[in-house]
C-alpha cells in the first residue's frame, strides 16, 4: 500500500517560482505568509494528511456514511475523531478571517494545502469546503448579527456550513427552486421545501449544522430573481449563542453513490412539522448572486479537488509501478519494475503532466484572487478579478475532467490488480467522477466561460491573458516550448475570435472544446513558466537538481504530447453548431 | 428507467452495407444465413436481451456472485435459470461447428448478438465468450478424445469453459507461469498451482466446469517455450462421458471488483490435495500458441464489450435526456428535456458516433473471420486473415478505450443522478473499466499491433488496408467525407512509415498513439462507407429515411469533430521515445 506524500518541494516551487507566493505575501494583511512560514505550515499540512486523513480514505470508502435508526447520520469510524484534530490544529480557519478566529492566511496557500486533504481524503475534505463557501455567503451579505451568532463557530469548526440549491426539478436550472419561505412577525422565516445532493446535509462531527437554503418569498417575482437565501440552523440558536430546539429540518435520506462515500449526501425536508426557521441573508430576491459568490468559490475547491486526487492517483500508480516486474524492458538486462515500460512511462507521464497543469492553473488562480482581494491598487485588483473570474471555470472544467483521466490511467496502470477494490486505484476512479457534476458541471463550467466570461466582456480577459503569452514568448529562447506554444497561441486568440463571432447556440454547441483548448494552451504557458524557472534554478544552483529537472521534462511532454489534440479542437470550435441542432441528426423525442 | 431495445435496423444496415452480410453468407457452410434469416435471428436476440437479460443487470450488480460458506459460488438470483433458458434456445452454439451441435452461424453474426449480450448484461456475456475460447482451444489443438469427451457438452453450454493463464507473478508476463504439470503412467497429468483472475473460475450454472490451464511439464524449457496447455475439469469426466469425482481444484476466493459483479472472478487452487487431474492439449510446450488461438478470439470479444457497453450508456443517457427538462433550449418556447442544450447533444452525438464507429469496426473484423476461414480461396484467405489480425488489436483497444469515455460521458449527461447507483448509469461505467484491462492490456494491444502486426510483416497488411481507403476515396465524391479521410490517410500512411523506422523502444513508446491514430482513421473509413450505403439506400427509397440520415450524420460528426484529435497524435508517433526513457524525467527507482 502507498501511502500519500505530499509533495512538499514541488508545491512550494509552483507557489514561488510561478504563483508569485511573495507578491501575495507582500500584499496588506498578509505579512504573517512569508515564504518560510507557508513552507513550514505545507510542512505541518502534510503530515496531517497523510498521517490522519489518508489511512482513513479507504475505511470511509468501505464503510460510508449511513443513516442511522434514530435518523442521524453515523459518519465511518475515525472521521469525528479526524474531523476534531483538524479544527484543533486550526485547520478550518486557515484562510479565514481573523476577526473570526481565523489565521487570514492567503487562498494561495490555502489552495495547496486544499490538494493536500483532497489527495489523502476527498470525501473528508468536502466539510470544510462547504463550510468555507457558507462563511463566505455569510460574510459577504448577511447582517452583523448573523455574522457574529454564526461565523466565529464556523470557522472554528465547531459548526460546518451546507449550500442547499438542488431540488428534484432544480438542478442546473435553479429557476425552478419552489422551497418556500414564509416571513414570520419577528423577522424570521419559516421554510417549507425539499433539497436533494445536499453534501454533508448531516452528520455528526458538530452539535450544530448552518444550511444555507434558496427559497422563494411568497411575493417573489418568477425565475431566478425570485430567489433569496436563508440561514436554516439544524438546531435553532439560543440568545447565548448555543444551540437550543431542534430546528424543522430532516435527513430524510443518504444516497448511495458511486464514490466519495464518507461524504453523507443528503435529502433534507425542511418544514414538515411546521416550519423550519430560517433568516434572511442580506435582501430579498438577491439569493442568487449571494449564491453565486459561494459557488465561485465551491467551483475552484472543486477543481482543485481535481489537482490532489490527481495526484494521490499518480503516486499510488508510481509506485505499483516501480514495485510491480513483469517482463523484460527492453535495453535491461533481466527484469526490473514495470516503470521502465515505454508504454507504462507514458502514462505516468501523462498523470503528472495533466496534474502539474491543473495545479498550476489552481495556484495562480488563486493568487490572482489574492490580489483581487486585498491589492492596494484597485486597478490590479480588477484586472486580477478579471483574470480570476476568467480562470474559474477552467479549473473546474479542465482540473475535473483531466483528473478522471488520471484516475483511469492510474487503474490501467495497475492492469487487473487496478480493477480489485483492495488495490485502492479504484476508489480514485470512482470518487474523480464526482467533480466534473458537482457545483456546476462540466458543461455549465463551458458556457460559464463562452457566455459569462468570454462574450460578457468581449474577450477583454481573455486577450489580456494573450497578452501575458505573447510577453512570455516574446523573452523566451528555448525552441521546445517557444514553437508549440506560440502555436497554440495563435489558436487560442483565432478560437476566441471564432467564439465571439458565433450565434448563441454555435457558441453554446462549441462551448465545451473551447474550454478544453483554451485550458490547455493556458496549462501549457504555465507549465513552460514553471520550466523555465526551473532551468534558472538549475543554472545559479538552488533547489533540488533532480526536482527541477523533472518540471522541465513534464513542461515539455505537456507541449509535445498533449497540448496537440486540444489544439486539434480549432476545426470544432470554428465550426460552430453545424448539423448538431437537427432533429435529423438526434430526435428530440 | 430505460430498457435495452437492440437496435436491429442499425445492426442490419452495418452488416449488410458495410460488413458485407451477403458476401458472408455465400461462403461454403453458411448457406443458412441469408439476410433474411439473420434478421430474424436477431429479432429473436433482441428479445432475449431485452426481456431476460437486461432486467438482471442491475441484480448482478447489486447482489453480485458470492462465494458460499460450502466454498462453492452462488451467482447473483437469476442468472442461473437465465444461463438455462440462454443454452435451451440455442444461443450458446450460434457460431459454434456443428459437428458438436453448433448452429454453425458465421462470427458475424455472433458478434452482432454478442454486442445485444453485452448491451445487457455484460457480466452474464463473460460466460459464453469464455466458453467459446476454451471450446476454440480443445478443437484447434485437441485430440480427437478430448473432442468428443469435452465439445458437444460445452457446444451445449451444458458445460462452460475457463481460461487459466494468469498467476500472482505472471500477469502480462506469461513467462512467469510457475503451475506445475507432472506426467502420470495413465497419460494424463497433475497440475499443482495457483491461477488468479479466473473469469467464471467457479460458478452454479452447470455441473461441471472446464479449465483451460497454462502449466509447465517438469523437463520444459523456461519462459514462453515451455507452456503446455491442459484441460482440467471441475469433476473429473468418467467413461460414460459423465462429471465423476470432484477433481483437485479449489475456488480460494472471488475478487471484490469495480465492476462486473455479476462475474465470479475467482482464485483457483489446483493440486492442493495430491494433484488435479489434466490433460494435454495438443503437444507439449506449445500451450502459449494455442492460447493465443483462443486469445484472439476473447480479444475479439472484449471489443464487442467495448460496443455492447456504449450502445447501452447511449441508449439510457439519450432516453435521461429526452425526459429531463432543466432550463430553456434556445430557440424553443418553454421547456423541453436537455436533449435539445447543444452541450448535451455534442455529448450524446460524440457517444453514438464512438459506438457505431467500434460496431464498424467489429463487425468488419467479424466478416474477414469469416472470410478467412471459409472463403474458398486461399490468396483470399490469407488477405483477409492479415486484415483480421491486424484488426483485433485496434478492435480491442479502441473500443474499449471509447466505450469507456462513452460510459463516462453516459454519466456525464445524467448530471448528478447520473452518480447515484440506483440510476444505473454508473454500473457502465464501472463495468466498462474493465474492458481495457483484461485480456491483455490496452497496452498489450498497442505493442501487439505495432510489433507482431505491422513490423511482423513490414507494414503489408496495414499497407493492403490504406490501399482500400485509398481505393473508397477515389470512388467518393461528397467533400465533406474526403476532405478529412484524405488527410487522416495520409497522417496513417506516414505514422505507419515512421513505426517501421522507429528503433524497438521508440516504436513502443508510441504504440498506444499509434494505435488511437490508426483505429481512428479506419473508423472514419468505415463511417465513411456506411454513410455512402446510407445515402445510395435514400436515393434509390430503400430503408427507413430517418436511420440513414442519422446514418450520415454520425458519420460526418465522427469526421468533424472526433478525427481531428487523433490525428494530432501524428507528431507524437514522429517524436518516438524522445525523453520518455530518460531516469531524470521519471526515475525508475
Amino acid at each position: 500500500m502507498s501511502q500519500y506524500r505530499a509533495p512538499l518541494t514541488e508545491m512550494l516551487f509552483v507557489m514561488n517560482d510561478v504563483a508569485g507566493l511573495a507578491d501575495v505575501s507582500s500584499l496588506p494583511g498578509f505579512e504573517d505568509a512569508s515564504p518560510d512560514t507557508v513552507a513550514a505550515i505545507l510542512e505541518e499540512a502534510g503530515k496531517f494528511a497523510s498521517g490522519v486523513l489518508d489511512p482513513l480514505n479507504v475505511v470511509g470508502d468501505r464503510e460510508g456514511a449511513r443513516l442511522r435508526d434514530d435518523g442521524g447520520v453515523a459518519t465511518p469510524p475515525g472521521f469525528k475523531d479526524a474531523y476534531r484534530q483538524f479544527c484543533e490544529l486550526g485547520w478550518n480557519g486557515l484562510a479565514k478571517d481573523p476577526e473570526y478566529g481565523g489565521q487570514g492566511m492567503p487562498q494561495l496557500v490555502a489552495a495547496a494545502i486544499d490538494e493536500m486533504w483532497n489527495s489523502a481524503n476527498m470525501a473528508f475534505e468536502l466539510c470544510p469546503m462547504l463550510t468555507g463557501g457558507a462563511i463566505e455567503a455569510i460574510e459577504m451579505n448577511g447582517s452583523d448579527e448573523l455574522k457574529q451568532r454564526y461565523l466565529p463557530k464556523m470557522v472554528s469548526g465547531e459548526w460546518t456550513g451546507t449550500m442547499n440549491l438542488t431540488e428534484p426539478q432544480a438542478g442546473s436550472d435553479l429557476a425552478a427552486v419552489r422551497t418556500k419561505a414564509v416571513p414570520q412577525p419577528d423577522g424570521s422565516y419559516k421554510i417549507y421545501g425539499n433539497k436533494i445532493f445536499i453534501t454533508y446535509g448531516d452528520h455528526d462531527y458538530t452539535d450544530n449544522i448552518v444550511h444555507l437554503v434558496l427559497a422563494r418569498t411568497p411575493d417573489a417575482p418568477p425565475g431566478v430573481k425570485g430567489i433569496s437565501l436563508f440561514v436554516v440552523p439544524k438546531f435553532v440558536v439560543g440568545a447565548d449563542g448555543r444551540p437550543g430546539a431542534a430546528n424543522d429540518v430532516r435527513c430524510v435520506s443518504l444516497e448511495h453513490k458511486l464514490g466519495i462515500h464518507a461524504s453523507p449526501t443528503a435529502v433534507l425536508a425542511f418544514g414538515d412539522g411546521g416550519g423550519a426557521v430560517g433568516h434572511l441573508v442580506g435582501r430579498e430576491n438577491n439569493g442568487l448572486e449571494y449564491m453565486f459568490v459561494m459557488m465561485n468559490q465551491a467551483r475552484f475547491g472543486v477543481g482543485m479537488q481535481g489537482v490532489g486526487v490527481g495526484e494521490r492517483a499518480y503516486q499510488r500508480a508510481a509506485a505499483y509501478a516501480r514495485e510491480r516486474v513483469q517482463g523484460r524492458v527492453a535495453g535491461e538486462k533481466g527484469t526490473s519494475g514495470i516503470i521502465g515500460h515505454p508504454d507504462v512511462r507514458r502514462m505516468l507521464m501523462s498523470m503528472r503532466a495533466c496534474t502539474e497543469a491543473s495545479r498550476a492553473l489552481g495556484y495562480v488562480t488563486a493568487a490572482a484572487l489574492d490580489h483581487a482581494h486585498r491589492h492596494p491598487d484597485e486597478a490590479v485588483r480588477a484586472k486580477k478579478r478579471a483574470f480570476a473570474e476568467l480562470m474559474i471555470p477552467i479549473v473546474k472544467g479542465w482540473s475535473t475532467e483531466t483528473a478522471q483521466r488520471t484516475a483511469s490511467l492510474g487503474v490501467q496502470v495497475h492492469g487487473g490488480m487496478g480493477y480489485i477494490e483492495e488495490t485502492g486505484a479504484a476508489q480514485y476512479y470512482r470518487d474523480a467522477r464526482i467533480a466534473p457534476i458537482y457545483e456546476g458541471t462540466n458543461g455549465i463550467q463551458a458556457l460559464d466561460l463562452a457566455n459569462r466570461k468570454l462574450r460578457g466582456d468581449s474577450g477583454a480577459a481573455m486577450q489580456a491573458l494573450e497578452g501575458e503569452i505573447a510577453q512570455f514568448l516574446a523573452a523566451e529562447t528555448d525552441a521546445t516550448f517557444v514553437g508549440p506554444l506560440r502555436r497554440g497561441l495563435d489558436v487560442l486568440a483565432e478560437a476566441r475570435a471564432r467564439m465571439l463571432a458565433h450565434d448563441p447556440v454555435s457558441a453554446n454547441a462549441v462551448a465545451t472544446p473551447f474550454l478544453r483548448l483554451a485550458a490547455s494552451v493556458v496549462s501549457g504557458w504555465l507549465l513552460a513558466v514553471q520550466a523555465r524557472e526551473a532551468a534558472a534554478r538549475l543554472a545559479n544552483g538552488s533547489g533540488d537538481p533532480a526536482m527541477l529537472k523533472a518540471r522541465i521534462a513534464v513542461a515539455r511532454f505537456y507541449l509535445s504530447d498533449i497540448l496537440p489534440q486540444s489544439l486539434a479542437l480549432a476545426s470544432v470550435v470554428a465550426a460552430g453548431k453545424g448539423e448538431l441542432m437537427s432533429e435529423a441528426v438526434l430526435p428530440l423525442g
